[in-house]
């Protein structure tokens, strides 16, 4: 409509053949200009709200992984702490989405520039209307959501292996901390363009920085918090704690498994061209034949070893197959992913017994799944991605853990040697429900 | 190709200079408005297909609170009422479904123009392949859909206070009255474009106009039901009565938290501008903000009043920090909403008890959670919202508060006198499951 | 800019009124067909976005029912079996995305032709960065995704009928079977565009191709495998076996419900007009109002029938209304779509008991579900589709169920004369958790 007022303006106006002309020549350029930059601009658009509903979506998918989390651990640890580990949960998710926004988001991400931290205080996004900073191709708000959802996910790894013995409390300002600070430290040296990131090392979704490092945090934790009581008899012998609820436990693998579309998928960071969406595609492919590959291997295993199929295996199968993919789940060829998340559950079925051998008790099984598949995840980089090299993919790893563990040991020795971080032996035994809740889990069922 | 083949047949045919001049003029204008058509039609497109697609998304996510609902009731209440509250959760959300068909969307959304109800008959949109309605910037059918969802979740929020004692069918043909006609007679007056918008009034996702409506309906209901057998003595003593399942209601809780990304974040009602997407990208971080801040702060609190930590609080913590954001989830800074959500905890841990000392029997605290944090959030808009003010606010909560608490005590009163709502004293000592729906929730478990 | 340069380049160097006045009409017209190429090139790849998109949200809605199965049958078998109803749903499902992927997708999909399958072998998608194969209009990885969690469909359907009495690897071996052979071989009579397809079937979302193959080798293995020991008593009594768990059952009905949005909507196939947004939205209205339908009938039929309202009726009548809305969810009017979902309903209100007199012991309800709803939701198809036939639907429900009935009797049979298909009666008396387990699933309640 204005171009064509602009035609008939300089048009009607023009007196000679070669003024006509110029004026053609240049309406014809105008207009085209103009449609050139409207077209231009309509493929921004749309890249950018396809990315930032990536994000959204993917944002939600692992915002669920929280539930995920909760389930499986109500679901496998005793009865009488149920209703402390879903507390325990939500609280997490909670905390990890305020410090985020306090402290981690930009410690994460804003000025890291191939060092070591970024910035101090609260990230914030443009007010409402003001569309998003620097015109960027994606809303920045919905990478600070995706972003944090992730933060949460190594709180909840944390929780897991701690459950049944640890006081809610300490363990509350212990992810504070490992939220706000410890884990988006060592993400700003991958994802936050720091030091680690200007070596090569691979990281796409996470099995170092987030499964391994929710590992450690929880290994460190684990050493220093010590057993459950009675799990571990003076003879060496490993008394079994049964799992209180398997299809709660099933449900919250099944929930996490489908999170892991979001977790990986959208950990693309892109998702407005063909390449990008295909890319993801393979990489929702990729995840899930990791996952049965993880179950299938975990199912054979236990039949085999044991001469039972072992449910709480298969779960941790599968999630041991995902944590695998999770550092490289785009590179890889289908046949690959299975091998890949097949060893992960190899991983989980070998390294269970292990741990009890070392009297570290982990309740839910954390630390096989998040951490040692986490770790042979990100070594097996390299085999598909020919960007990646073993010796970067180590020194990743290594110092990842190095500092995760050491600053968990400090925050956990100090809280231990000040206001404790294990409750009595009388509240062990009566279970954290009854001891610190004060709401069981079940009331009408157990007849304690 | 159609626009070179133009060219050349008129270019061809032109004899002279100034002739072929003007055809190349003409051609190339025709050419550009061809295909700035074109353009413009693929920008169409697209805007369709991303607000579509949003209603779509968010209408799945809501339509999944109702397993929210079904969930935490379930888990509340005690173990004999579980199979007739999931019974009720499933009904209602279809009861709903149909209703919200057959009346309710038009006299919400039809002809309201500035009144206090649009038209009645059932909704239709186009059939098979015929597109949209009007060539409007979305799907009239995903349109439906999502409205549908939100008038479910009103119905939701007052069976869980009316637990374990009301009957199913008066129940369930108040369920049919609220969403067939109160609901969307008060929706038609704010999201209708009725009185209440004309005002000014703000009510941006249904602080009000979802949440406060159920808490108002529930609350006539609970008055008129009266409590539950046993829950205040004659001294004023108040016997707390056990939730069945604390991972039930906390699976209830993360699904209704998932879901309300949906709830808030589809409510921006346009996904097809940058400015659109950075806004639901801002409402999805201050929606999960608010919901930390109810968690913290009722956790915070009921450790300090009754030295244990109150999952169930915790729980309707989250609820209530979220809705007392979803008047107003844009507008807010990140600091504001936790703050927001925060005091929809508090109000929620000192509510529960003044409700009991008031005698008024909530199995579920729905009233605190949405009607008092629904009044709360609405009242605070302004606080952010500039657009809205204080008195306006106070007006819309009276009016809708007034409507929906005279109609329901009308309809449940005219139900007690006539086929009674409340079951007999016996089936209420049975329990619902044996006494109405002949099947017990956990069989093998209950030894009564 | 690159336009811009070309224009001054040839414009200089043109001597003449004629010369430039070509220079000018070519450049506007290279200009536009540049322009128009890149409108065309973004049209394209917004399509393929939005068509991708689809099929990955798809994808992982239908993931999410294989939970949804695994709650629901967990809910449905005694507490004594939860544990491996809960391995047999998580494995299944990592079989089926294995074998999927072996041989399924390419048997169903690949050079079918008119024909009765197609070719075996892996299937391949392009590797990392390389986009689609041949520019087609979605990502050919997540169109794999997107059927090989139908696939999975199926074989959860079979695990529900023949639960707490089939021993575990020969269930998974027909698994096996049935999801890398069966239903890729008669879905690609329809969705391969196999000779079905050539006859006109018509089978929008699966009621046949997914619903009733299931259901079909359900019943073939019922048949085979016999009735729980003390379901049918001699004097022709049904000895009633109750549900463990109603909300976990309820639980598992609307994550298929939520699910189903993603199994009928995204069976469009197409999300990149306003036609294919506003057709998917209709799916999406219609899909829910069935399963509305579905609810209400059974609710009201039990009440009727037995004076109670059955819970676990309701939750069937709920998948029943939405099996038999699947074969056509696009076509019929919100009216026709109640309908239809209320005879699913009544279906399995009458046909639950009919198949207790034949004593087929379908633990679950399957049968009537997904067999029944699935053939009546089949040839109920030209009701409100006029392009389809009820003499081609009827050839296809008897094609496939004459083929899937056959192929499961002859391979459940080679399994029961070999390695025996049956657990010991003291395996089925103690329950298969504690025989094939050895993990108890709520070790704490039971008090056996």
């Amino acid at each position: 409509m204005r171009n064509l007022e602009l035609f008939n303006n300089k048009a009607v106006k023009a007196t000679g053949v070669s003024a006509l002309l110029m004026a053609v020549a240049g309406v014809a350029f105008a207009q085209d200009s103009d449609l050139a930059a409207q077209v231009a601009a309509n493929a921004a658009n749309d890249d950018f709200i396809f990315t930032t509903l990536l994000f959204l979506l993917g944002g939600v998918l692992v915002m669920w992984m929280a539930a995920g989390f909760a389930m499986l651990e109500a679901g496998l640890v005793r009865t009488k702490n149920v209703s402390m580990q879903c507390l325990k949960n939500i609280m997490l998710y909670s905390v990890a989405g305020i410090m985020y926004w306090v402290v981690g988001y930009n410690l994460m991400y804003t000025g890291v520039d191939g060092g070591y931290f970024g910035s101090f205080g609260p990230y914030s996004w443009p007010g409402a209307g003001e569309g998003s900073i620097e015109d960027g191709s994606y809303s920045v708000a919905s990478d600070w959501f995706f972003q944090m959802v992730f933060c949460a996910t190594t709180a909840s790894i944390v929780s897991g292996t701690l459950a049944e013995r640890i006081k809610f409390w300490p363990f509350i300002i212990f992810v504070a901390i490992l939220t706000g600070i410890l884990y988006p430290i060592t993400g700003s040296w991958e994802w936050g363009t720091g030091w680690l990131d200007a070596r090569g090392f691979s990281d796409f979704a996470g099995s170092t920085l987030v499964h391994s490092v929710g590992g450690w945090a929880a290994l460190a934790g684990a050493i220093l918090l010590g057993a459950r009581k009675g799990k571990y008899g003076a003879d060496g012998k490993v008394t079994p704690m049964l799992a209180s609820s398997i299809p709660l436990a099933t449900l919250g693998t099944f929930i996490l498994w489908m999170g892991w579309f979001g977790f990986n998928g959208a950990s693309q960071l892109a998702f407005g061209t063909i390449a990008d969406a295909s890319d993801v595609s393979k990489i929702f492919a990729n995840t899930n034949l990791a996952a049965c590959g993880g179950v299938i291997v975990a199912v054979a295993l236990t039949q085999i070893l044991y001469k039972k199929i072992d449910v709480t295996m298969a779960l941790n199968g599968a999630l041991a197959g995902l944590v695998a993919i999770t550092a490289e789940p785009l590179a890889p060829s289908a046949f690959s992913a299975i091998i890949i998340g097949g060893i992960g559950g190899l991983i989980v079925v070998l390294a269970v017994p292990m741990l009890d051998k070392l009297k570290i008790d982990d309740v839910v099984g954390a630390i096989p799944v998040h951490l040692f598949a986490g770790i042979f995840g990100t070594m097996i980089v390299p085999f598909s991605n020919s960007d990646a090299s073993y010796l970067t993919q180590f020194i990743g790893v290594v110092s990842i853990g190095a500092f995760i563990t050491l600053a968990s040991l400090v925050i956990w020795f100090i809280m231990k040697v000040t206001i404790g971080i294990r409750v009595s032996e009388e509240d062990e035994y009566i279970g954290l429900d009854q001891a610190e809740v004060g709401i069981p889990a079940y009331p009408e069922f157990v007849n304690s």
